[in-house]
């Protein structure tokens, strides 16, 4: 029997835990795993965290499991950067240091096992780069068959990382929401599964040991503030995530504010935290691929969680991601792509609004690496 | 007092330790470091490695000491490839797992770490791309001004990377020897240090604690073969260095054999190997840039090391080396860099010959990731 079921979101209502079924069979929402027992089982270590509780995870058969070495990034101080903004003490979570340069990988990990458990061989994907080629890696690593839908306009680097996995990369002129029209329709004609990192609860499953690994790695530092790049908000939400589930099962661990940080040319967030409304512009583009999300199917579970950590949600332009990225290079020797310097824009705004004070503690992800998406030499 | 001498590689002769004496003063062979003490200083726990030895390092002051979250990469099976090659088993270290992409980081950490220590402001450093990022990066975060002299012909991404860590890259025609040339005249014209990876006997320090983490990692799998692909030869000396100090100081840990593997359009050491000779071709390229070096400084220890470790040098071609590291993605998930792929191509040609049993275990790092030397989409 299994130890997990998917929960909707929104109303409650609980489901079977299969790979097909992605949004409520009642209201139509996502879903996310609940698992059977109150507490994670037991508090034993895991491997590589000799004092840190275990995490739940959906899967059943450890011999399904697919494995890169995702995870474990390491997390540095940014002591320069922090005198700049003036505030207490800023750390880094270097998810660049992920098996194909992303924190997608976290969520690939478990989403593929997953799959493999449930005897998949052939899935569909749509992605803006970054989660395509995650999901095109685990999938040439467990043998499954992977269709990749990316805009026809997603940086070529990221499009040959995809293609050498092995995986059939399907490039979709138009907009981000194009490619995954694209993605159901194909996956409806063939019927294969659609093993979408923005829908399956099972991605955030891994996205959440982000935030056990934050837990064991500042133990000893009051951490305020979490401030993440927003596009469909699999980190944030997994972030979230880990960190209720500790709470939960009775570790002192206290809730850091989760904000959430998006571009200009997209921000249905920042603009629904502020009750105004929002359509998106044919025109605007972004340097931040990673996060140029107009219809996020977890928007409302992004809201919620905005509200109940009180965290604040805004956008910043292009020109302050692209300073910020050279900052972090230049003064700190980390090379992000653009998506993770908008955390940075965004904290300079949170700092001179007064929401980060002079002693708090922050930490950003630095969510993918710069030469996934490399700015003119 | 320090706990550390530079002791010359041929002669034996000793050092002071500092940060401009790259040669011997007898003999103008390179340097490596010796510690004081004959054992490493107790057994204990060094952090994320609950139950293996601590590492002897040379620095002094850990306030000046620069990280940016190297080493402590994963290790993997390649399964699937293992059956290809008709082999025992097969493991990878993902080395692109550091923090610029490639193994040079853990070299680079030590480096400028000691540099610091010393009191550099400005620093030289010549490379074909990855160990110039890798150096700048550190620069950075150290807040020392760097010059990195590379080949005019280095991949975009690379000399990007440098440029966006605010080193200042000077690009030069010709050979990989020629930007090294030019490198030397630049430090002894403006008096500034030379921190060359190939010659610093710190850098070695560095790429040691590769070995340590594979005696840990790999505690339970008698490992015969380690295969290394060779330029410059600063991981295939440092992995001896950490498995000969893990021995010394009493540990129970076997000697692998270790292979060097070499372009043909740069095969010296291949060639001494055989006893033959070999000279350099201008007009010869090759898709391995990390071991494009036709007179590695520390040829003779490379030599030394092959034989004490009867390890076998051999070269291999720039087909098979593609074809390789599409295989390594495709089966596996893994997207390394054609550098690296060069060791696999070798190990075919190793178990071919007989010099690898069906039985055998072996051990290849994946050098640098792929995204930094990406093949034309």
């Amino acid at each position: 029997m299994s130890h997990i079921s998917l929960c909707c979101t929104l109303c409650g209502a609980s489901h079977a835990a299969d790979m097909t079924t992605l949004r409520c069979g009642e209201c139509a929402s996502p879903l996310e795993v609940r698992y059977g027992r109150a507490e994670p089982e037991g508090k034993e270590s895991r491997p590589g965290a000799p004092t840190g509780p275990s995490v739940p995870l959906p899967m059943h058969d450890p011999t399904k499991t697919v494995s890169l070495g995702q995870g474990n990034t390491p997390c540095v101080e940014l002591a320069s950067l922090a005198g700049v903004l003036g505030i207490g003490r800023l750390f880094a979570k270097l998810e660049m240091f992920n098996p194909t340069g992303s924190f997608k990988d976290r969520g690939s990990a478990v989403m593929m096992s997953m799959a493999n458990e449930l005897g998949a061989i052939e899935v569909v994907e749509d992605s803006s780069g970054n989660a395509g080629a995650s999901v095109a890696a685990y999938a040439a690593r467990a043998g499954i068959k992977v269709h990749v839908f990316a805009p026809a306009n997603a940086p070529a680097a990221k499009i040959g990382q995809i293609k050498i996995y092995g995986a059939e990369a399907h490039l979709i002129e138009g907009s981000r929401e194009a490619a995954t029209a694209a993605a159901v329709e194909f996956c409806a004609e063939r019927r294969l599964v659609y093993a979408s990192h923005n829908l399956s609860p099972y991605f955030i499953e891994g996205t959440k040991t982000f935030a056990y690994e934050v837990a064991q790695q500042l133990a000893r530092v009051p951490l305020q503030h979490l401030v993440v790049p927003v596009g469909n908000g699999s980190l944030y939400i997994g972030a979230w995530k880990g960190f209720r589930e500790l709470q939960e099962a009775g570790y002192a661990v206290e809730m850091p504010r989760l904000h959430c940080i998006q571009s200009r040319a997209a921000m249905p967030i920042a603009a629904a935290y502020r009750g105004e409304g929002w359509s998106p512009d044919p025109d605007a583009s972004t340097v931040a691929g990673g996060i140029a999300a107009a219809t996020p199917p977890r928007k409302q579970q992004i809201l919620d969680v905005l509200r109940v950590t009180d965290g604040v949600a805004l956008e910043v332009g292009d020109r302050d991601i692209l300073r910020w990225q050279r900052l972090l290079a230049d003064r700190e020797g980390v090379y992000g792509e653009p998506t993770s310097a908008a955390a940075l824009a965004g904290l300079e705004v949170l700092v001179l609004r007064g929401d980060v004070g002079a002693g708090d503690s922050v930490l950003v992800p630095i969510t993918g690496s710069g030469l996934k998406d490399a700015p003119p030499a």
